[in-house]
């Protein structure tokens, strides 16, 4: 298969139009503007339909729309620029329409800065939007992930009739690695719940308005059972040097690159140290750390938060052992040495591994 | 004190008045509408600034501005309208200015219905919008509250410069209850960061930009060490037959009137049950858990949602005790019948308690 | 060739398509919503692009987006929605922006009602929007021409780079009759000033920014020229019974119809009336008014307005004999008996006509 | 009376606070910035309201809202600013509500520049937005005047329930002249339409929908009798040497500025010519020309545009006389020389005046 040497965020610009994605809708921000440029670019030379919209607001009910009419469809932004799109999500969501949404993550809060960040994890997976909703949400650690994710993210999207997002940051969209794409083989999925014209057929109506009480639980415990169901079968990680781990790193994205670094450093040094990578960070996945319990002595996570994935690990680990964390902030990446240094403050007694 | 008849929402709006709000900007939404209907007629008489914004996100940008000023100022709306102002919130705890955000929840997710709901926890405690963040989240669940937090709403956003949350439901902004108002006496608080127009003084400047990420985290350090302080200092939460309770249930808002009664009912059968009903959703109210945890058999959160504070619950308790759940969806409120029954299926043997 | 029985509406959306206009963006408003109805059915089937906008404004500017990478593209609304589109409009003209723009006319000012109206004369043809430029403003008076004008206005907007307006109102709108489409024959024009992606070739900007007051002047003075050129290459008119008349009626779309038949019965009667239609508003046909000059003794205006062509009239006659008026307002339309009536009460001495 | 030393747009927001005006909604453009800005510091001072709109569009709809409680209310823009506000001025108009609109205008059409311009003339006084309505226009041509006139034009607005326009330019706006401001004596006004809150009264009720066509003639009719009477009552114009002149300059604001220093010259030469300086362009002053007719042998339009009130004149004049026109465009002011040689070539006879 070709390679192309490519920045993640054309990479998932490609990657969408290989998979069959012709309408694109956004506003451009950075640290995600290439993803926008791109597409305006070449959706017109693919015959899709591109509109940089009035505003973000704007941008994800065209989305709302596309979706609707049964098309698959794209849009993405950046932390700031995706809380402006929270009510779009929850419609999308709500009325159960399946796209492709990228946050390129930038620091926050407020307008923040252009580095990398991972603090809009709790908005992505617990709802940022109003209502119980969910999202599956896919978080890439490579350029190659980001192109496959695309692919499994539209395929994903159209199979749960649900919205996807893309959770990286700026640094992984503005890499450039080796990439190749996939040959996409379209997936069989009945769309005939779209609203594309109603010729010869009953009308299709999209809508999420409840009117009666009884209306509105019966729908929210469809959908209730929808995530259950989707919480089951969709679970994604990868597991790395867990076999005979005793104590555990849990990170995902650009944080789980370079704690496989400090992971393999300390395994250099004799520890026996693994990771979990959760790649969807919603469902979160909790099969992966099961077959661990009763091995375990210590989970550290890390991430470039104040701590928002840590409550989903302390939530599957219930108290079992404990949960440490390391982070940094605003735009700075962690490195290995701070990594193993907090490792070993955090769990090494005195003589053991030091 | 004189005592008045009257509906919850209106009850926000006066003591809003009462606590020298004289700034208001929202968009009617139902069932918030009466807050932004009362502020039209009694803003002018008062000599405040009332202005109906063109949209959700006009009018949090309008808060973001008078807060800038220096001005205690409020909007209101209801989950959807709730969702729309999320960038502006996210804004306006990075530069720490102070207001008072009412959300009148109705259901969810997408368009959703009149209904009362809680499926907003996640939004107003984890964060809606991007990066980490915190809002104050109080959750009345009487009219009297409803008055009474909107008038400690105001102080402690000064006090902590930041935003504060009401999160209540349609049933408590329709109830009518008698409700006094206590004498609003000032609170002293310095706002010579204010950008009041820098006569005879240096500029004051707010923004949460930060193009250097050693800015940004220093920063974002800043912010954490103050969220952990305010955690610390203002979680509240009422405890309700606790003493020598051997189960306790844990609610909010509507959900606590119900359960304290489901709780009378299981007393009057002999059961020790207790409930811990917090106050301040974030700061989630650990403190309110911890002297019963060696008492407590097991909990059972009860939500209007498809299960969000129990997740916080879960990360208190830490698996030293079960936590199960009870709720109903879509605009129904649980019965006392159905939470004895789900309690006694849970947790009671054969014939122990039965 | 076939012949359809369609609504005004519809056949201007259906000439739009065979003049290969694939790209559609609008908001609705009665009376002109069938036109974006049909588009919004017919645009997918063509493999065109349709967006219903977020507000007329946002509509406008795709409009001007979509001219600029030299599409055919078209929009369409009524009154209140085109005086939302005058900053666009002035936008489109100062950046010679070929497009078509259906005003569907409905009572005004204000919301107005959904009456027809020829109240918008001023704002199309003076320019609502700021600053010197012009539209050329086609007025059909028939379902046909309709039909016929949307596909000589893309020619027209393609060969002078300038947006076009198709001025009708809603009787026109609604009205049904039989219509043929003329083979549309693709006109040759140069689009190598269109931003279409600048591959192996120089960038194209488009601007209609002048930051030197010498360089705006240049532009001025260059558009001035442009209109001087179109205005006398493109006047349009139809003279009806003119050859012999010494009296003029001047009327155009609705009231030319009613005006028509007004003429005819005072024919009946012996008197030598005729009638100018203007068929251009802009340019006004001067060129219909001069070869009667000698000829005519008294001009009657008549418009569905307080009197707004009158204007041009009156600076075409310029004194030479005198310009009298009737009208209807608030969407009503004119009557036979009462045109004739005013006319002579004007204009017959006492027993000549009587 | 005390002076001041004050930049013309400083003037006009400082004039309109001593006219009592204590709301103000606008958009920060240049050239008109100053008055924004000034308002923003000084509202706060007096107790007024001030917000920066979130667009044009939304700030001319607050202004709508103020005026229609009956407050005194203005808003600034400049020319594109202007064409945005086109629907809101002709709800205003149709709901006969009071309010000072200023454009200091900039050049266009489109983006335009910076510079001063005289072309949105027709924008102002024949109705930029759609339907039948009329502003008053004022325009001033000294720093003295753009106070005065704001003054004058609240009362107007409120005397005939109608919107007033300022009509001036940049060179006017950023000129400094000494001004002094009159005491202001607030006019008896009966504001008993206005909504502001009903109590112990029937509601009022504004709107501009009228379903019935025969309701929409009546109103149309009242309006254009209105018109009529204030095209009567309120022309305003300046006449300068007129007594005796042969030839006539016909120029307003900027351009009359300068076309003064001309006609002085041209006198010094012996030529008999003078100047009328329309003040209120709406109604146009047709009683400033009236005198004149016999006297007059030719008339010289000065405009800083393509030529736009030179139709006014030529309908005011119809066809007596002559109307010549000189103009500079693009942001460059007319100079004595050109106009005086402009003059002489087309109106002086070999060796009569030269």
């Amino acid at each position: 298969m070709k390679k192309y040497l490519m920045k993640g965020n054309e990479a998932i610009a490609e990657a969408a139009i290989r998979a069959n994605c012709r309408h694109y809708f956004g506003y451009p921000i950075t640290p995600s503007t290439e993803i926008i440029e791109y597409m305006a670019t070449k959706m017109a030379k693919v015959g899709g339909t591109f509109v940089q919209a009035e505003s973000e607001v704007a941008a994800i009910y065209m989305v709302f729309g596309s979706a609707g009419s049964g098309k698959r469809v794209m849009t993405a932004s950046s932390s700031t620029g995706i809380s402006l799109k929270q009510e779009g999500l929850s419609y999308m969501a709500a009325n159960e329409l399946p796209a492709v949404v990228v946050n390129i993550m930038r620091t926050g809060p407020g307008l923040g800065g252009l580095g990398p960040s991972q603090a809009d994890y709790f908005q992505a997976t617990k709802g940022g939007g109003h209502g119980d909703y969910r999202l599956i949400v896919l978080a890439p650690s490579s350029v190659q992930e980001m192109a496959d994710f695309i692919i499994d993210g539209f395929d994903l999207a159209d199979i749960h009739r649900n919205p996807v997002m893309i959770l990286a940051d700026g640094v992984l969209g503005q890499m450039m690695e080796p990439v190749t794409f996939k040959e996409y083989e379209p997936i069989a999925v009945d769309k005939s719940w779209a609203t594309t014209g109603a010729e010869g057929r009953e009308r299709n109506v999209i809508s999420s308005y409840n009117l009666q009480n009884e209306a509105g639980e019966t729908k929210a415990l469809y959908l209730e059972e929808k995530y259950r169901k989707m919480a089951e079968a969709e679970q994604r990680w990868e597991s790395y040097l867990m076999a005979d781990a005793e104590y555990a790193f849990v990170a995902y994205g650009t944080s789980a690159r370079i704690v496989k670094g400090a992971v393999e450093e300390l395994r250099e040094k004799g520890m026996k140290v693994g990771m979990i990578r959760p790649i969807t960070l919603w469902p979160f996945p909790k099969n992966a750390f099961t077959p661990y319990f009763n091995q375990i002595k210590g989970y550290m996570v890390v991430e470039m938060s104040a701590g928002q994935m840590i409550e989903d690990v302390k939530l599957t680990v219930n108290g079992i052992a404990p949960v440490e964390f390391y982070s940094r902030q605003g735009g700075i990446t962690p490195q290995h040495k701070e990594i193993i240094e907090k490792f070993e403050a955090v769990f090494c007694t005195q003589g053991v591994f030091a």
